[in-house]
């Protein structure tokens, strides 16, 4: 009966809803809009093979930001699934996740312009370390309005692939001035981590009713 | 029985689902095409740390904005959550919000490109002015639909906040002549006001099962 | 029992949602879109009023156009909510709506630098004319999937307002060579025939439970 | 009651909604955003028809294009329909569809700049074969989630437009540097194979109550 017990949290399916298609929104529109820094080569005369070789690097690192945006959505989507109250706090804390994801379209096109550059890959960690903490806040948050034996909280008990994930992209940003090719290595070895979605959660959902 | 009293208000989950989709819709797009205005820096040779100095400006006026449209549709999550009626009026009231709203990004980028300028203060200002009068408009509008005794109606009784707000993007007009600093501190010390929740409204809401 | 009579069409609450879902997304998208027509002048020095003065003919287009997009989503939303069974057939009238209406922004941002020339007005125009020739085709595949004596069809019957805008929008292209301002007037004045919502369609909503 | 028995399938209405609602975002924002591409020429002085006339090989592509994605929105639609349960397996694989279909607006504004030229010929067929690639996978992916049974399984038996479609993506690639005008053809040509909705979902759907 007293439905906000623990910080304003309440049973709201549709502010969940809402928040769900407003994050949808977002990084579909992030997704795309990466596009835009793909545009073709405008060459006078002819448009030849030669013409697209300085696509490739864009298009690799354009192929990574989609994977991690990807990646965002399905455990984003998982751990919605397993979430059956919201607060005022986690609308805040999903907004400042999707902040940090609206810079990675910007950091993604300057890395693919400048791909040997030290600076651009520091850049680019930063804002993998930093939409990485909000997440890991927003999950927080989420399991702080489920009640103490909520599914969520068994189901990323530990975070080890979490807590990987930060130590790695803070260790990107040094390595981006020392070892180029290792921050490199980091950006695409946590990309693999997680490309699995997050089984944590599908195996305790699986003993669950689907939500 | 009579579903429409007052001004063609009808009982409408459909439509009311459907506006806040396409709000919803609209704010994410304007929410990230913002970023469209912080490419970064097209350098010859080396991308290097004091090429990101010019994006300092415009990332902070982002942050501002970013947060700004974060409120308007965190508010307007939490008013219509508590709203049951709408009306053809309603959905123009609507628009006429999102329409001011889609001007920020243009006076976002404006005035992060010309961040100690009077002018691009003062339109940010005018922007912000004329969306919180339709915010205003839109949240007589739907209380006007709601009835005499509405919860909405109770929730933002005097509505202090809403007329501080007003008062200040309206002095923040002339302060960006006068005393250029001003107006930022009144843009950033607005925001800070809105950033919790509508309280008011949440907390009628706890009284109620939620919607 | 026989879900499918008339051409294909079938009562699918779900079709009808993703069509919905799938059309407010792209009237959203270009509603937002235009705004990036409307850049600020790149001035060197400081930004003054002056340089806001090319941005005004820009600015009236463009909420010219706004106010389009928002009777096309108003009406559409409307014209669904009377509707219970789409086909295959709807769903491509659909497509061909939005097409037409995807050509709004490059015609309004080219009207809008270019406002004193006829050629613009007259795309301009013909988008118009095209796009209301769509809307009333998909008008007429709803209608022809409600069966004989749908609430829609009552709505709409005679359908004075349509033909009308069809008319002027006609003249408007040759208008536009002749008396250009002639071919503003009537841009403008077909908006404000919209502008209030299909009352036709409430009125008839009215007698039923909402939808 | 064993929710999940082949490769981590489950019945997830959520999970299908909001696949569904984020492919027709990422959907509705590529076919908007290759409007960007069709910008009206900036000519000084006054604006033609004749300036209008290197906008016509753009726009025939850009038609092409959106005939392309509504095709893909239609039928992924028609698909999931017919869908009663995803796994992590699908959402995957429908990411890796989007990943193919977010480079037509690339491709496509490349091949109408330079619409007598071999090689963006070429890669347009690249990514349209890889979208149809993936979209069968995604396909393959799903009937299998189903069961032995399924209505989809039945429906796409045999998927003879599929196999000639992904031949024909194959031959327009080098036919795009043999005989230009062929790769054009099949492009048209393919698209008018599918422009008619899948009849062979939608006639298997018909013997049951909508989905």
């Amino acid at each position: 009966m007293p439905e906000r017990e623990s910080g304003g949290c309440y049973d709201a399916a549709m502010s969940k809803g809402r928040m769900e298609a407003f994050s949808d929104g977002v990084i579909a529109i992030l997704i795309t809009i990466m596009v835009l820094e793909l545009r073709m080569p405008e060459t006078e005369g002819e448009a030849t093979l030669a013409a697209l070789a300085p696509v490739v690097p864009k298009l690799l690192t354009y192929t990574l930001s989609f994977i991690y945006l990807g990646i965002y959505w399905n455990n984003h989507h998982h751990m919605l699934q397993a979430a059956d109250r919201v607060s005022g706090g986690v609308l805040w804390a999903n907004l400042h996740l999707l902040f940090w994801l609206s810079l990675v379209p910007a950091a993604t096109g300057w890395m693919g312009e400048h791909h040997s550059d030290s600076v651009p890959a520091a850049v680019y960690g930063v804002v993998m370390l930093m939409s990485a903490i909000a997440y890991t806040t927003l999950q927080g948050r989420i399991i702080a309005c489920q009640g103490p034996h909520s599914r969520l909280r068994n189901a990323v008990q530990g975070d080890a692939k979490g807590k990987i994930s930060l130590a790695l992209y803070a260790l990107s940003i040094p390595f981006a001035f020392a070892h180029h090719a290792l921050s490199d290595a980091i950006f695409v070895g946590v990309a693999l981590i997680w490309l699995v979605p997050d089984r944590r959660i599908e195996g305790v959902l699986g003993n669950h009713e689907p939500v």
